[in-house]
């Protein structure tokens, strides 16, 4: 019986596991940071209208140029973000895929700091560049003058920054990012897939984009437009850049529903921002009540909290499981991150911590 | 201002432009090989339906593994495969970039015979493997003694035969196949993209793929099932392969509404194969007309003719654009490729080609 190890894979793929958290059926979904609100059925009703529009010409290739989405994108943006500023794909992940093949790949490195999102170094790898992981400080902080120290030691050819950082919801300041972008020789992305459960939204890298041709800035419509399932990331950037990308993109990568499904819920952008807000006060709900509890959560700008001061994450991701409540324990000592939810599975959650807290089994 | 030249882009991308036929809007699209009818509306109600059913959970990631597209590809392709010999993405082209990062990359090969599907050289490009073209004997057809000694002179780590190939419609003999899949000591990957077009659907490599646990088959929905604009492309292969595949996918590659379409539509593969074999009988008219005229369209077992003879391609070309239908140069001397659309298509093509013949100024 053929196996894996007798197939001719690459060898730097040999004795890996398939990247992804289990996807369990349990009643409280708190690990993966998706939006915890389901999609409205007043957008439902719209995205399956502008999706039947689209089907009977389905027989035809998609609109390579996805020139409608695009659109909607700038004017969602704001900042003066220009439609040819404008990249999309299925997922932000395939959107820094893009950007690694266009100017990462062999003999090129692409830096960030660490911990953070886990996907990176599985991305550089991918297209067969190297992953540099500069050790963030304090806190998870990085500040303008590490980041200039991290670029000069190192000199690399792409520069991620995630803003707000997953998976410790640290923020990054304008200033850190400037320097990032004065500093760097090559490409700096700021993955800004959380950017709109910030504090303070008014603080987004789009701000400097005029300032800085290689500057680039990506989201996702996965988090804040609770669009998980139908994979849509993008980025804005100078139009060069754009050129860039479409040179490695593969032909009609975007379908014609998943521009039409995009395109129908960016008509809705207030009122997913309004369930925003709901889950940004569940976030800071959770920072309050564990730290009353004697748990060290981190800040977080984004919609899950990194729980620090947990004595033995594992025992403590099962006893929750065993309430029906599913957190993530990402690998960091005596931590786990939990994704904000609807206001009831926050309390549910909360009662539980408070109840493992109560029993010396957790926090102590 | 800054242009893509003053970016620091990957070197080999410098000077390039993107791939892609244009789109343009003309009456009679004959030029991309799509399929020419139209989503049958009680199909696209059908997907409207299950996609709607998808969408309130939206807000969660699609189900990674995608089974029950799995089990619907496994039911329609028959030949024994099951489920767990099923891969899938958006559109074959990602499906084949995928085979190309578990078994290509840098430092290893990907061969296959030319002229061919033009996208091959550059996704191996994409992923850094050197690309091997091996000339096509008679009349585009590859025998299995040219293909052992193809494979024993460049020691290939992959081999791409394209059965009907494009662009030029030539079947591929299942015997080419084995020799092939014998020959080799990497992954051998049938491209059958446009299977369902063939005079004889029997013969397919899937009926090898018990023998060769390192022979993949891969098909499309773009074709036969009208989906060039929903991205759906899916191979079968020993399960094995399909682990090697999970290595290098993007997590949650494939979206939850693509997914349901795609469920959906397979549906309905009876209706859809219908409408195959009316397309077949034209592009039978499109060989045997044009033949009649004094063209030498070349046999195809594709939705798509070559057609030799044409003294002047480009000319031949502007003219027919003129006249509101649009075919491909696909630059191989003395020729066009023209897609089999439907019959008032068919004849609008048909028409103008033998106007353009009787003025003299095409065939002579």
């Amino acid at each position: 019986m053929t196996s894996l190890d007798d197939l001719p894979i690459r060898d730097d793929l040999r004795g890996l596991t398939p990247y992804g958290a289990p996807q369990l059926e349990v009643p409280v979904r708190l690990n993966v940071n998706e939006n915890a609100y389901r999609v409205p059925e007043a957008v439902a009703l719209d995205i399956v209208q502008e999706v039947a529009r689209a089907l009977p010409e389905a027989n035809r290739y998609p609109d390579r140029e996805f020139d409608a989405l695009r659109a909607s994108f700038a004017a969602y943006l704001g900042h003066g973000v220009a439609p040819e500023q404008i990249w999309a794909g299925n997922g932000s992940n395939e959107v820094l895929q893009h950007v690694l093949q266009a100017f990462g790949g062999p003999g090129r490195s692409l830096l960030s700091f660490t911990p953070t999102y886990s996907m990176y170094p599985l991305l550089a790898r991918g297209v067969g560049m190297d992953w540099i992981g500069v050790p963030r400080g304090e806190g998870f902080t990085i500040t303008p003058e590490a980041v200039r120290a991290a670029i000069e030691d190192h000199d690399p050819d792409v520069v991620f920054l995630c803003a707000p950082n997953n998976p410790t919801g640290t923020a990054i300041p304008l200033e850190t990012v400037r320097a990032a972008a004065e500093a760097a020789r090559g490409i700096v992305l700021v993955d800004e897939a959380y950017a709109e459960f910030a504090h303070d939204r008014s603080q987004t890298a789009l701000s400097l984009l005029d300032e800085h041709p290689r500057l680039l800035v990506s989201r996702t419509m996965s988090k804040a437009f609770a669009f998980a399932g139908i994979r849509v990331g993008y980025l804005a950037a100078h139009p060069a850049v754009v050129d860039a990308l479409r040179l490695v993109r593969l032909p009609y990568h975007l379908s014609a529903i998943t521009q039409a499904a995009a395109v129908a819920a960016l008509r809705h952008a207030d009122e997913m921002l309004s369930r925003v807000d709901a889950l940004r006060a569940q976030r800071d709900r959770i920072v309050d009540e564990l730290a009353a509890l004697g748990y060290e959560p981190y800040p977080s700008d984004a919609n899950f909290v990194l729980v620090g001061g947990v004595a033995d994450p594992r025992a403590t991701f099962e006893a929750l499981l065993a309430r029906g409540i599913l957190v993530r324990d990402v690998g960091l000592p005596g931590t786990l991150r939990i994704t904000a939810g609807t206001e009831a599975e926050t309390t549910a959650l909360l009662e539980a911590m408070a109840a493992l807290s109560g029993a010396g089994s957790a926090a102590e």
